[in-house]
Formats: structure tokens, sequence, C-alpha cells
């Protein structure tokens, strides 16, 4: 992902991101209308949000907003405005994430206490029971690594040309279906530790139904475009030193 | 400052710094030990340290850990091992500090959770009662902002030629000091509401004692010597263009 906030960065090309947000911002706060209890929170604590695999922005502004929002029409519906909390929020993506224009694009009129958080969401990263919303966009879907048998060209399982599963054998997509699991598994772990009682988790992914027929699928097409173009310009620079 | 790994950053050229770092261990390791009560955070609470003009390490870190070892061996030595709480800690400085810098070079065997606080630190940062150590080196002594009666030339208050007050009229000391009460008032207000019943907080930063004789002062020599070399250095760039 591009950092920086140029015309390739991720700030500046994350439109269908965005729509995403968007989407969730309704079920966001049905959410929270119907599932947080205010009676949970104590009134000295702040109400803590995280939202995993940020980026660097706008669309994780836009995302804590929405829920900021949704709380605080929680407590005025209640008739318990002057007891709003203070809002803590967590930006987090690996440390290679470009924190530096995270910072510096933090909206001047938050309402909330903005910290960053390094490190992968695949473990801990947070005290006990500490989260009253996780929040994470468009993150989930990536693996943590690659299974490595797909790099091995003596491997049945070697995924030849490709950097998904359609088409494979099926070997292929059952070691990228067990990466996966292994890393929900150890995303869910670690949530499990983090989230307050009664805490509130929302978690947008791309995915797609049991079952879908390959040529049906955007999702399928998208990367098998993408994987012809990086096989395209993969093989434009092994020919070069050839022509030289 | 200087931000990056390099061999002119501030990670590389900071060993006065780590001195005074080193200094305070025995202070910072007594203060825990004297007042520190055990029993004041309940078992579900981690213990919060932030570093409040952080900079981008490595000085940071070693300050960090002294003090997690302290309250550790307070633990250890009450019988109460078991119940040694989690540890979280807030590395804050201003939004333009290389945050990217500080959070790649994050100790891999660290036992805490890591978190960035962008923003000044004259102002709130954490919501309210969070914090149970608030620490800060070598960062205080900078003022928010030059009083910009300084930058006048055609007041009384105008510091011709000075980064500092010494060899100034009384009024540029008296610009000088009435600022820094203003920071230094702000910087309390803020952490009297963010710090925890019974936290502690470990401030260090360059003073002078009262009646300080200039030329008897490490400081005001350096500041001297340094504003000379930046006069000489504006000095040359202006006369560049004369010389074309």
């Amino acid at each position: 992902m591009n950092g920086g906030n140029g015309p390739l960065s991720y700030a500046n090309n994350s439109s269908y991101q965005k729509a995403a947000v968007d989407c969730t911002k309704v079920m966001v706060n049905e959410a929270i209308v119907d599932e947080f209890d205010i009676k949970q929170l104590s009134s000295s604590t702040p109400y803590r949000i995280a939202d995993l695999g940020c980026s660097i922005g706008p669309n994780t502004f836009i995302a804590v907003q929405n829920i900021i929002e949704a709380v605080e029409r929680k407590y005025q519906s209640n008739g318990l405005e002057s007891n709003i909390p203070e809002f803590q929020v967590f930006f987090n993506d690996h440390a290679s994430n470009d924190f530096n224009t995270l910072f510096s694009s933090l909206p001047l009129d938050r309402r909330y206490f903005g910290v960053g958080v390094p490190g992968t969401f695949h473990a801990r990263l947070f005290p006990k029971a500490s989260l009253h919303f996780v929040y994470s966009s468009y993150a989930l879907h990536w693996l943590s690594k690659l299974p490595k048998e797909l790099l091995d060209t003596n491997s049945p399982t070697w995924n030849k040309g490709r950097i998904h599963y359609v088409g494979a054998p099926n070997n292929v997509f059952e070691a990228y279906s067990t990466q996966f699991r292994k890393d929900m598994h150890a995303f869910l772990d670690a949530r499990a530790e983090e989230v307050a009682p009664y805490g509130l988790m929302a978690l947008l992914f791309a995915v797609v139904p049991n079952g879908t027929i390959p040529s049906e699928s955007f999702i399928y097409l998208l990367y098998e475009r993408l994987g012809i173009a990086l096989m395209d310009m993969a093989n434009m620079v092994s020919l070069i030193p050839n022509t030289k």
C-alpha cells in the first residue's frame, strides 16, 4: 500500500473502500442502538475504539466519527447527554504503515484522543478487556503470510503464475483456506481477550458465498486480471536483460 | 530534530540525553518503591505509562523499561508476582515527530503494548485519570512558541540576533519567562486531569538555579555559542546573492 498523500497514495485512491465505510454506517448505528448498554460503562471510563488495519486515512476518520456519533446519540436519546464519555481511538496497522501521514492528517476538530498502534492484529495489541468497539474494514481478508508450499516449484501445491486460487488445483485452495482459518483464529483469540464485556465488533471484509462460480464473481475476476498483469510485468523485466 | 536513523539523526546523536536517562534510573526506582501503592491499581487495570516528548528512540525505550522493571520488582518484593499487571506505554511527541522510525525500532522483546500519541503536551492528550506514570525527559524546557514581541524590530523586547535571553535586556528575559510559565501551567493543568489517583510523574529538564552567573553556566554558554554560529550561517546566506 502506498504511503504519503501523493497522486498514487492509498489516501487518494481508496474511494472504493470509502463506499464500503458508508454502507456500514447504518449497521454500526443499529448495533450501538440495540447492543451498547450505557450502564456497562463506568462514568470514569473512556469509550475506547480501535480501527484494526486502519491504513492512513481518510476512511478511518470517517468510520470512527460514525461510531462516536452513534454512541453520543445513544446517550442523548436516553436523556444522559451530560454523561457522554470521553473517547479514545486506537488507529492500528502494521509498523510499516505510514503513521506519519496518518498523524499529520488527523482531523483538527476531532472530539477524541487519537493514538497509533503499530503491529499485526493477528496477535495481542491491547490490554485485557480494554476496548469497547473494535472496527476493521477491508483488512481482515489479507492473509498474514503466503503459505510457503505455494512457492515450492516441486510441490503439487505450487501455484504456478497465480496470485490467488481460482483455476488452481484443489490443494492450492486448501493451502490458502487453511492459512485464512489460522489467521481468523489468531485474530479472534486476541480480540476475545481485549474486548471489554458487552463490547462490540464490526468486521467488514471481502467474501464470496460458498459455491460461487468464479466467472460470476467480481473478486475472482479482479484477482485473475491482476495476476495476469503482474505476470506480464514480471516477464517483461526478465526479458530486458536478454535483449541487451 | 532529525528523524530517521541516519548519521545525522536524533536516534544516533542523543548520547547526552541517554546519560540523563541513566541518571534518573535510581530516582524512578525509589519513587516507585516509596510511592506506588499496589492496592490502588485494580487487578483488571493495565499500568499505563506515558513518555511525553519521547522523540524517536532509543532513549525512550530505555526509560520505559526502567519504569516497568521497577514496578515488576515492587510486585515481586511484595510476594505478588502473579499479580503483575499488563503494561501499556504511550509514546508522545508532536505530530511531526518521525513516528515511522519510532515504531519500526520498538524492541521486539518488549513486555508492553506500545502506542504512539501525536500532539503537544501543552494540552490534553489522554482520557481522565488514565495514566499511572508520566515521564518526560529533555522536552519540557522547550517553549511551545517564541514570544512574538521578540521578533518585532520596533519593540524594546526585540531580541536582536540572539536565540536566548543571556546578554539581552530584562524585558526579553521577562518575555521568555512569561511564556515558560504559561507553558508549564498548561502542561500541569492537562496532567492534573490525566494522571490517575496516586499516579507518579518524573520530569527531567534543563534548568539553572536562580541567580546563576551566565559565564559559569554550561547551558548559557552553549546557547550563546550556538546563537553566534546560527547568525554567522544566516549572514553567509544573505551575503551570497550580493556576490553574484
